[in-house]
């Protein structure tokens, strides 16, 4: 199913939400509002925000609307500062086909813009007036944090567990796509059954989305992607197409060279390693591993009350699978 | 006034707050726990959640306890997270006689858990319910990243106003003070009039709070601060004894080769400007400024209501004048 297609019938306020966040670089301090306007201007596709507004439109969603349009700005925004400060520790230098936020004015300025723009995310969803909702933004945040700490600290470490690597992109992403669908269900006045479906489906779909991004920084190309491929190995992150190599090529292999030596033959070991990726079965396998956490993900939608139209969240389960960038 | 006399009537309120602080280490991770409980532990003088909680106590302090707590908590938490990162930006290896986050971890951790303490500054402030202190606490980090930014890009230039000198300390420093007080007022559900008062008497000590912090980085020793003296000239921060030395010493001045000439004869640059300060009445100048924002916030405690014990209050103002560190 074609994004468009699946946005549909939020377009028009996805467009709101994108005004909105384009407004907060209106402001009186020339410096910062260039670097937002910067910022805001290379967004991505939008699923987070989207996964908000998709999910209010199965209960009360115009009643809330008001609210649901601040909380998809909201977990957009988070999103965005996470990015901003993510860059800044890989010093990373391209992110959606532009220089980042670190390599146009440096690390410093990286760190306060981030910090920024967190406050900007927390003044959304203050506006959400909802005190649960306001806890879970801020419960997720830490849990991101922690999930990203968890990964800074086991950089180069071959020796890492499936549970480990779960356990991270549970933290560093799937936690930002469940808060992004269990607010949406709770600021749209979603019974508790269907929040706690909505919540389910958002993780299991964040875990698939993750699996996915780790598989296409081997099998993509720099100009879909919008950064170099091997991203992930160049900072020492053990995705699991990276596991599965190691795995399947216990001895002499280039991920086990690279983290055991990052300085020798660096460029050599990551290109090696996306070639045998790329030649063998390992793709597909992680793949397979993605389409079960989607699979989880639709059950997650036959807890919903019937005649609630799911049709664009299973889409969108259906897409982050096919997705090229 | 002492500080523990002016703590007296919240003394044992504060150690709630502190034992709180400390249990945020109690996590499933004992890396990042370290790292927490080493945070928790080089802990200040807590003069923003006594600020809270000294506010609160001029109204309805025990109905509104809980929401006290946690709102002294999240600001506590939030000044934290804010040194972690300013340790990051500015490189800088001591704080308060030990290593910073940034010498300890590295920059990449400290991002990360500056990020992690925002978080759980958010949780707390979530936990006083009140949407308008929420609010106001995600526009007061909006604040602080902006006019940390705006000491960030004025770094090492020698044209400066005082204007643009009192705009910055107003956001990197009087915005959490006022947040302080405004929010102690709102918890304890005082009058409107005198939470206007309470959010002025807090911005109102926290620019002086500043000034004064401005000076001791030329009056003071390394083992009273905990830093090294003169770590603003270090990081080209033009603060308000160095304004004042830049104008009684327009030509042949050591500050104006440190900006112009970063790298050479810095610490001889550096030490000499110290030294012309203590030699002049240059700080004795600085501390009749931050006198006179002492008296303004001491005016603003005058508006409350008849019979409301500020006498802390007044005390704090008179105590960070004579503070040494």
């Amino acid at each position: 199913m074609e994004l468009s297609r699946i946005y549909e019938a939020i377009q028009g306020d996805l467009g709101r939400v994108k005004d909105n966040l384009s407004s907060i670089s209106q402001i009186n301090f020339h410096w910062l509002s260039e670097q937002l306007d910067y910022v805001v201007r290379s967004r991505g596709k939008g699923i987070r925000p989207a996964l908000t507004l998709l999910v209010g439109q199965l209960f009360n969603y115009n009643d809330n609307l008001k609210y649901l349009l601040s909380m998809a700005a909201a977990v957009e925004l988070m999103h965005t500062a996470t990015l901003v400060h993510d860059d800044a520790i890989d010093k990373s230098v391209a992110r959606r086909g532009k220089p980042t936020i670190f390599k146009m004015w440096g690390e410093e300025t990286a760190i306060l813009l981030g910090d920024y723009l967190f406050a900007k995310a927390g003044e959304s969803v203050a506006d959400t007036q909802n005190p649960r909702v306001i806890k879970l933004f801020s419960q997720t945040l830490a849990t991101i944090s922690s999930g990203e700490l968890n990964q800074l600290r086991t950089a180069f470490k071959l020796e890492q567990t499936r549970q480990q690597y779960f356990q991270k992109i549970a933290g560093k992403t799937a936690s930002l796509f469940s808060l992004a669908t269990e607010s949406g269900a709770i600021l749209s006045e979603a019974p508790e059954k269907s929040v706690k479906a909505l919540k389910e489906y958002g993780h299991n779909l964040g875990i698939a989305f993750q699996i996915v991004d780790d598989i296409l920084d081997f099998t993509s190309t720099e100009e879909k992607l919008g950064k170099p491929v091997g991203s992930d190995l160049a900072q020492g992150t053990l995705t699991l197409p990276a596991m599965r190599l190691l795995e399947c090529y216990p001895e002499d292999n280039p991920i086990r060279k690279l983290f055991q030596n990052q300085d020798q033959d660096r460029q050599k070991n990551i290109a090696q390693a996306i070639e045998l990726v790329r030649g063998s079965a390992i793709a597909r396998e992680c793949y397979e591993v993605a389409a079960e956490y989607c699979v989880r993900a639709s059950h997650s939608l036959d807890e919903l009350p019937e005649g609630a139209s799911h049709r664009p969240l299973a889409g969108l389960a259906d897409y982050i699978m096919y997705r090229e960038n």
